[in-house]
C-alpha cells in the first residue's frame, strides 16, 4: 500500500543544502506499544527527514535491489536529493531489537549489515560544494572518507557509537580533529573522555577538536556544551512514548536543519551561541516527534507548523 | 571543635515563618569522594537550613541526650526556632548508607530509630499561626496530625517516600487531601499513581489533592505539574558530587523558603506560575549547593548572595 505524502511540500528559503551521510536500513521494532517487523529505518533516514522540514537535504547512502518504491517515494516526497542513494545487489541493511519496559534499555536481536557491509561512500558531483555536513553513526574512517570529498563545507559534525569509541578509537580521534560538533548521548561522551562528570567530560572532548558538544540524556533532554558555557534544555514531556528508535538522529536533523535555515556560517566567525541553543531545542522537538508513532511514521503527516508550536511549547514550559 | 557560624546572619524581608517537621539525625555516609562515620543530618535539619536562606524558621524535632552542642549552634546561627526541638532521654536517630559508584543509587547500611521512634510533634503555642507548613518525610499520619496544629496556615505540604505510599497508603492519601503542594521523585510518583509516564501520573496525582506537584529527578532536574501546565527544569551541572544526602531537602527548603519570602498567599487566589516555577529553581539551586561538601557542611559557608548568583546562573543557562 502506498503511503500517503506529506502534507507541506517543502519550500526553503536558501538553497544551501546539508548532506547527510549514514545507513538506511530497514528495522524490526518491539516496544511495550506495539511490534513491527520491518519498516524504514536507518540513521541517514531519520536524519534526512527531520532535516527536511528545515533545508534542502542531500542524502548518501545504499539500499539493496529490495529497497521498496513507496520508501523512496517518501523520502522523495519530502524533497530529499537521492543522486547519492546508491542501489547495489543485495538486501537492505536489517536490524531488529527489543525495548525494556520503560524504553530506556533496548536489546539488538538482529544486525545484517548486507550491502552496508561494502559501503564506500562517494559524493556526487553536485554535493560536493553544500556548506553542511551531518555524518551519522558509522565507521570513523568512511566519516573522515566523505568530509575529504566536501570542497565548500563550512559546518560539518555527526555522531558516533560506543563500538567506534572502544575499537576504533584512533581513527575516531582522526575524525574528530575535522568536525565542528559532535553530537552523542552521556554514556558515549562519558567512554570517549574517560570522565564520569559530564561537565568535566564535555572539556576533555572540547579538547578533541569540535567547539561544539551536544550531550543527549534520552527523555532527561540535552546539554550543549562551548568551551565558554553551556545550555541546558529538559526533555520534551511527551504523554505517549511509542518507539524511540531514531530519535537520536531526529535530533541531529532538528539540530543542522535549523543552523541551515538561519544561514549560519562560521566563515563570520562564532556561531552566536543562542543560535546553537535554539537548534538544541529544534532538535529536542524532532526527537520528540519521532517517538510519538513507530518508525518514521510521524513524518507522514507532521507539518513544520507543528514543529513550530511544540516550539513554542518549550519555551513556555521553560521560562521562569 | 566548634564550627564556625555562617558567614551572613539571617535578615529577612518579613516574619511570617516557615515550619518545618521531620528528623533530626546523625548520618553516616559513604560516597566515592570518602566517607564519614557520623555528621548532622535528617530531613529537618536539611530543610530548615536550605528555608533559613529565605525566610525564618521553626523547626519541630526530637533528639536524644547525644545531640551536640555545636549542632544545636548551627541550627541557632541561622536564625532557626528551636523551640519545638524535643530533646528526649535516649540516642538520636542514627542512619548509615553508601553509595553507588554514579551516586545515582544508595544502600542503607543501618536504621537506629532510637527517640526517633517516639516521636510524636508537638507544635508550641509560637509556632500555630504560623502560614507555611514544610512536612519531611515522616509516618503520613504524624504529617496529618502536625497540619490539624496549625490554625493560620495557608500553604502546607511536603515529601513522602516509598515505604509510606506502599505500605500507609491510605493513610497518606487522607494526608494528601489536605496538601497543597507535594515534593517526591519520579519513581515515586510512578508508584503513587501507579502510572509510568510522568505526565499521566501526574494528572493521577494532582487529582489526590495538591494542586502544585514537584517531581524530582535528582542530577536531571524537577518538573513542577499544576493542572493548566507544566514547567521543566533541568539540573544544575556540578563539576563534583560529594555527597548528594538531603538534596531533595535541600531542594524542598528552597522552594517553600522562597515562596514564604515572598508572601505568596493562595487566600488571594491562585499563586502565579512564574512564581512557583521560580521556587522550583530556588529548589534546584539549594539542592545543588548541598551536594557541593558531605552532609550539611556546605551551609557553614553558603551565602545568600552565592544562591542569588547560581539562580542566575541557570536563567543564563536555559535561556533560548
Amino acid at each position: 500500500m502506498k503511503q500517503p505524502g506529506p502534507p507541506d511540500p517543502p519550500c526553503y528559503n536558501q538553497a544551501m543544502s546539508v548532506v547527510v551521510v549514514g545507513s538506511v536500513a530497514y528495522d524490526g521494532v518491539e516496544t511495550p506499544h506495539g511490534k513491527v517487523d520491518r519498516m524504514l529505518g536507518g540513521a541517514a533516514t531519520y536524519i534526512s527527514l527531520s532535516a527536511s522540514y528545515f533545508t534542502p537535504v542531500k542524502i548518501v547512502a545504499v539500499v539493496g535491489e529490495d529497497f521498496a518504491r513507496e520508501d523512496v517515494d517518501l523520502l522523495a516526497g519530502r524533497g530529499i536529493d537521492l543522486t547519492g542513494l546508491e542501489r547495489v545487489p543485495g538486501k537492505t541493511f536489517f536490524w531488529a531489537g527489543v525495548y525494556s519496559a520503560d524504553m530506556n534499555d533496548r536489546t539488538t536481536l538482529r544486525t545484517d549489515l548486507n550491502v552496508f557491509a561494502g559501503f564506500q561512500p562517494k559524493l556526487p558531483p553536485s554535493y560536493r560544494q553544500e556548506p553542511y555536513l551531518l555524518l551519522g553513526n558509522i565507521q570513523p574512517a568512511l566519516q573522515r572518507s566523505v568530509r575529504a570529498q566536501m570542497e565548500g563545507v563550512r559546518l560539518a559534525g555527526g555522531d558516533t557509537m560506543n563500538y567506534w569509541i572502544q575499537d576504533y578509537r584512533e581513527e575516531l580521534l582522526a575524525t574528530l580533529r575535522e568536525w565542528d560538533f559532535l553530537l552523542i548521548n552521556d554514556g558515549e561522551a562519558r567512554m570517549l573522555s574517560g570522565e564520569h562528570n559530564l561537565r568535566r567530560a564535555a572539556a576533555r572532548i572540547l579538547d578533541l577538536g569540535p567547539h561544539t558538544l551536544v550531550v543527549k540524556r534520552g527523555e532527561y533532554g540535552a546539554i550543549l556544551f562551548r568551551r565558554d558555557g553551556h545550555f541546558l534544555a529538559p526533555g520534551y514531556l511527551l504523554e505517549d512514548v511509542f518507539d524511540p528508535t531514531g530519535a537520536g538522529d531526529c535530533f541531529a536533523g532538528g539540530f543542522i536543519g535549523y543552523l541551515a535555515e538561519q544561514g549560519v556560517d562560521p566563515r563570520d566567525g562564532e556561531i552566536p551561541f543562542p543560535e546553537l541553543s535554539r537548534a538544541v531545542i529544534y532538535g529536542s522537538v524532532m526527537g520528540s516527534f519521532c517517538c510519538e508513532k513507530f518508525g518514521v511514521d510521524r513524518f507522514r503527516t507532521l507539518t513544520r507548523a507543528e514543529i513550530d508550536a511544540r516550539y513554542q511549547e518549550f519555551k513556555t514550559c521553560t521560562a521562569f
